[in-house]
């Protein structure tokens, strides 16, 4: 069980916009990924949330997005992959600017939101994101779906990769998660989530939605601590991680 | 006369949008600032620009800016200098990652238009200013106006500086640079501006509006490209400076 | 004391990220001020505003404000008096869309922020703001300080306009409110705070910060709802005024 | 042959950055297209080409896309029905600002790039932008592809619509444009583009990639004039339309 960690997304914040519960999560968790200023946070906010994980002494990763700010970088941009290639070197040395100042260093790498989806199913724009990360820092691990071509295109790049799995999500026999826009595609209960998290870090297996049990590599578990319930999960999973 | 070097601003392109004539001036220079994607330029901007520096052999700097990509950074913003201090930390880490893909080192920093300008006579931007760059890489060369307050915060951080000298503005008896909203603040007669940069390199002085001569120290001399006419201009400049 | 009018700023939400606490303060106002996606809100909350100002039947004002989404609006930005004047046709312009939409009329304007503080002290760019205001709509209400710049101009205009207090802010001898990096700018007793309320509202004065009286008009009032606290004192403020 | 407009994209420069052609091409076209601040343009450029049509006398459309600005509204953008509703409310009344302070009114609505692209594909996003456009104004024209969906749905609404067709892009059999992508979607050679247009306004038909001919309903063809070439051939099809 030793070496699966907890990671969440923090410095989400924007100018006066505050979001998130960065203070009461970052205890609870290994890692974080911090938002660099494209889909969310700002200079200042970075600086701050660095500091944040510096004092908490957790893994610090980029969490670089679409530049798409309104969409909170949640909507699929038709990028060509050498732009997208682009866009994660200035996000990642961006965050390296304030990583380095506080005399840190940068752990990991995890695209945020429609771009994670998108390089975990395009193989092209998986080769161009891990390209980036391998071209800024060959140490930097990349953090991607388990078993996704994000996770594939980054083994070939000869990075340390992540699988990432999701606590409260279901996953469908393909390994996939089921879509947000699917009636079940999360899991609500307290209980469930728990016995997955058990299931996935004890046997290495998880029960998709067709009662089916597939294997799957579980090194990083995903979790939100926005909300009072929330952070009770965490605390819930912590335990059984340990 | 050894050591005076051209500088110039390049890769402020964004998007579809072109700007400047970058490979037409590049072989003049010795030294290019890089706009960071805040008052100009993008990641592919940079990337590309990076690239054509490399090809020239010619000094990278980061030409950090107020995220006024409208105002091209030429407008003064009333920021906070802990603000100033985050947004040239960005800045130049985000430039950092495309010079370290291509195995090359930031060498300076100039702050861009406003900044620049605000910098160089309010003492506490200037230091917060001087301090990012001392905090992000005490090796990179600090380029402000001649004995500007930019000049003298980065020298009391024990940063090594650059004075910069212009050759075709007009000098106040005080040293600083005629307003451009004033009638002769720009000369555009070609043999003054070369006679100006000779007084400037040679005899490490300068005739200000008034007739009087002053002492300048001339490190590194702003040129632009953008035309034939500038062009022509800056390969004048070239035969004096060797 | 028939006509003095409660407003207050609304729709500042942009994407996922929420500001304020619109549904709770507009049934205790009489007009609001909608951000117009340059300093805050968006397409989507300006409509989900509109729709809302519909329903409690409020006087519905546009809130123009600089493009400094990260500053919130509120940073001192050198703007030419003629990108002012397109600035404020712009944003009243997006507005009018979904007042149309809405069978609705827009019926006032309210500079925010660094552009209102900026305008009721510099003449010219209030010329600009006014000339803006009329040229949409002569109808339109102008918003400012009271006995400020903006008034003068917009007065000059021939515009209606709406000289704004300030319940819980101190003033300056010269009326002028006291600035925020004073320690007295703000008043936090609540007693003193009706106290001000009913001194302007009833006698048409104010005691300024030396204790002296002087006359004050109060065509309208702003105030705030994001807390339990800035709601009850709206409820306080709504029993003075009536 | 009477009613086939030439028109043509306008007002695409941004801040400091110029793009197109205006002034040479406007004497030529019946109608332009403006943006409108969100892929390009912004408020001061908008007021300079309505001033600019205004002067020309061409009828004034908006140009509405996603905001968009480094990739200039060109990729797609995985945009909610009801978002982009509300971006096209946005912008038609931005740009209805500058046509209201210089006593015009706007004629059409034109949706541009991948906005226009997909609208013309998707039919629950070309339903939701002919909302938009007569809910802001049922006497707007809604100028689409050529039998797409965009002007399907305008139909349906009950606007008038403008079927669009291109002076120098091959067809497919279905009437659908060759994409880019395929090296034969651009027709580089003058008189088959005049061919093309000859074809289209005469006959009311276009010959497609495999030969066959099918019936097209041209009532308005876009031009460009970015270059010297692009301008002999706008004043060449002048002269086929009449």
């Amino acid at each position: 069980m030793a070496g699966i960690m907890l990671n969440c997304d923090l410095g989400e914040s924007f100018g006066t916009y505050r979001i998130g519960n960065d203070g009461a999560i970052i205890p609870l968790v290994d890692a974080v990924n911090i938002a660099c200023g494209f889909h969310a946070g700002d200079p200042h906010t970075m600086n701050k949330t660095v500091k944040l994980a510096k004092k908490y002494q957790v893994n610090i990763g980029a969490h670089p997005g679409f530049q798409d700010l309104q969409g909170f970088g949640r909507r699929n941009i038709d990028i060509l992959p050498e732009h997208a290639y682009d866009l994660v070197v200035y996000q990642l040395g961006a965050l390296q600017g304030f990583v380095t100042i506080h005399n840190l260093r940068l752990a990991h790498v995890k695209p945020h939101g429609a771009l994670y989806n998108m390089a975990c199913k395009n193989r092209v724009l998986a080769d161009a994101i891990a390209q980036a990360v391998n071209d800024v820092d060959p140490n930097l691990v990349l953090v991607g779906l388990a078993h996704s071509e994000l996770i594939n295109a980054g083994e070939e790049k000869g990075l340390q990769v992540a699988n990432e799995v999701f606590a409260d999500r279901t996953y469908q026999p393909d390994g996939s998660l089921t879509p947000r826009s699917e009636p079940d595609a999360v899991i609500h209960d307290t209980t469930q989530v728990i016995q997955q998290v058990e299931e996935m870090v004890t046997y290495g297996k998880v029960t998709t939605v067709n009662g089916e049990k597939i294997p799957i590599k579980a090194d990083t578990i995903c979790v939100h601590g926005d909300t009072e319930e929330a952070l009770s999960l965490v605390q819930a999973i912590r335990k059984v991680i340990g």
